[in-house]
């Protein structure tokens, strides 16, 4: 079934109006959308039949003057099931989430490091979405979307990679790769984008329009909320905080340019020079641990890289508070190996560094999560794409 | 006279489409804006009554079935005056824009260089405004508005300007102080903010959404238009690209802080290293000139300064692409002696600073125009408030 323009669009606002409320009265929509109170009785009819809503017996037990209970609206979970993927170094995170956001089932999958074939790549995330939705008795064939989150430069738009350090090939159009593996409509981001979107949908950032998620993994990624939108750029590969500059030809990056914030913060950096301070170790979690217990112990070297490394990330902070002047900025991460960077040290470094006027300046909060809070991230984000599609056309199934 | 919520959005979005197609028929603006042929019938009588728009014999002297000549409405540019006022080192800039913007008058008035107080600096604005608007037989109480640009930090939510290099006290309201000073309401803004604003309106950015403008005078400026508007930050101290970080623990900058880019590129930057090389100058003109002479002509010292610059520029420029991978840059300055980091060079050393995609970089332009441009914008800027106002109120007229 296919809605005119202006229909579609009220449909939109009106099931995003729902989702955002959790449970609102029929009449409480007319005030907030805008939308007259005849337009908003024959959208949430059609909504209740396509199944995309449902009535609940209002939480105070109100009667209307007849004796009928009061009803409030809220989304039909069973409507819709979308999963979220995040594909790390390592590992690759799902959770299951239907129509109304709730998480039902969440899965991990090991992936051999490296780089992959976007087939080969492709094959492993599907078969661990099979297993994600094995888990509540369902099939992949049962989903609406799915949203991926991938490290590297990701062109949303035109649903191409540039470039991954999980993929073998640059310029690929991985989003259709798969969706063709999966046959289900499958939506593509930058993993730190998707972070954004999870902390916009349910983390720190809930309520707020405008603020920055800076992710440490094993490179440092950026999220920008503007507007209470993903801020992208014109070619998807804006938000490179990582490969901003903090250094006039200075230390090599793994992207071949030098003086990158990476080249000096990232892991990779501190173990080239921890070789030099401690010796060889080969195990890359040891080295870093040694690193920071010998800086600690007052090493001097040790203690040198370390502290060169808070310098430069906070550097790389204040550029992007003098750029952006933003309320909040949320560092985001999972390694708590990366602590000495979230110093107390830092903050004063970075606040020192900021273009000071008289007043507050922004709140930087720390949030540590698991890679199951980017795979909600990217299921959000998927999330978004089928209620615009329901809006559109109805009942909506799988391709 | 007051109209209802609805009705005030509906004339300020018709009044903004006239404006921006100059002409246009009737019938076109419901197809534009989605407002129902009766309330743009409606409407327009309204603004026509109030006399903010006017009817106009279509230019192809088309008729209708009854013969009376087709006609289409625009500006009535009479309906409103306002100035912008552009403040410089030694120097205030002015233009007289009716409501249609065009331009009646342009005036410039020395100032003395340094600091000034608010009372000071107002008065002398009062004045050039008083003389640019006796220039066409005017008087101030005849504006409806004036656009202020300045140098500095300013929080235009507040009226506040945090600082700026023309004033001697920080955290002033400066907009209460120059409203009272002419009786006219006066709306400020940081200077770089307007040349955007200009470029957007009549310059190299018409019809584009999404831009940034970096401007080159005595410091380094930068204004972002992000979907159409000015992006400003939370408390007004975004956009600080002079004041981004390009070594650690680097030059010494006027605002105190190590190793901003200023430091690198500004006039006084160049001025102390060239006094090194050269030996010293007292006249800056002079001093800068004989720098860019003495590299030209092989100077080893006087090349190294010169091309620092153009490298930390460089620096700082991609800086800026890779965060937010703008559709265009505009390099935007009214002084030649600049060009050295316009050049073919420095650009290079950009492109090859910026992360690497299979797209083509962001296209960079260089617009040299005069302290006129920059009042331009900040009468484009009066002139939107005016509209909002007269949206709002029917015929305004000056406080």
């Amino acid at each position: 079934m296919a809605f005119g323009h202006q229909r579609e669009d009220s449909r939109l606002i009106l099931l995003r109006e729902i989702s955002q409320e959790g449970r609102i009265p029929r009449i409480d929509l007319a005030e907030r959308t805008g939308i007259s109170r005849a337009t908003v009785t024959t959208i949430t009819a059609d909504l209740l039949r396509d199944g995309l809503i449902e009535e609940i017996p209002r939480v105070d037990g109100a009667a209307t003057a007849r004796g009928r209970p009061r009803v409030d609206l809220k989304i039909a979970g069973a409507a819709h099931l979308v999963a979220g993927v995040k594909v790390s170094g390592t590992r690759i995170s799902l959770v299951l989430m239907n129509f109304e956001g709730t998480q039902l089932a969440d899965h991990e999958a090991p992936l051999a490091a490296g780089r992959h074939s976007p087939d080969a790549l492709a094959g492993h995330i599907g078969d661990a979405v099979a297993a994600l939705v094995a888990k509540v008795g369902h099939a992949t064939a049962d989903l609406s979307g799915v949203g991926v989150g991938l490290a590297g430069t990701v062109d949303v738009g035109a649903g191409a990679v540039h470039w991954s350090p999980s993929l073998n090939v640059r310029n690929v159009d991985f989003a259709a790769v798969l969706t063709e593996q999966m046959g289900v409509p499958t939506y593509l981001d930058n993993d730190a984008n998707l972070v954004a979107m999870a902390e916009k949908a349910f983390g720190l950032g809930r309520g707020r329009s405008d603020f920055i998620v800076v992710t440490l993994e094993a490179g440092v990624g950026m999220g920008i909320i503007l507007g209470g939108e993903i801020y992208r750029g014109t070619r998807g590969c804006g938000a490179e905080f990582g490969h901003t500059k903090v250094q006039l030809e200075g230390a090599l990056c793994r992207c071949g340019q030098r003086g990158c914030l990476e080249a000096y913060v990232a892991e990779y950096a501190l173990l080239r020079e921890a070789d030099t301070a401690l010796g060889t170790d080969t195990s890359v979690k040891n080295q870093i641990a040694r690193l920071l217990e010998a800086a600690h112990a007052g090493d001097t070297a040790a203690a040198s890289i370390v502290a060169r490394a808070g310098r430069m990330f906070a550097m790389g902070l204040a550029n992007i508070v003098n750029i952006f002047d933003p309320e909040l900025i949320i560092l985001a991460g999972e390694q708590m190996q990366f602590d000495y960077l979230y110093s107390d040290a830092v903050m004063a470094e970075m606040l020192k560094s900021i273009v000071q006027v008289d007043a507050a300046p922004p709140e930087v909060v720390i949030h540590k999560w698991g890679n199951l809070m980017w795979a909600r991230g990217a299921a959000a984000y998927a999330l978004e794409f089928v209620q615009e599609r329901a809006a559109r056309e109805g009942r909506i199934d799988a391709v």
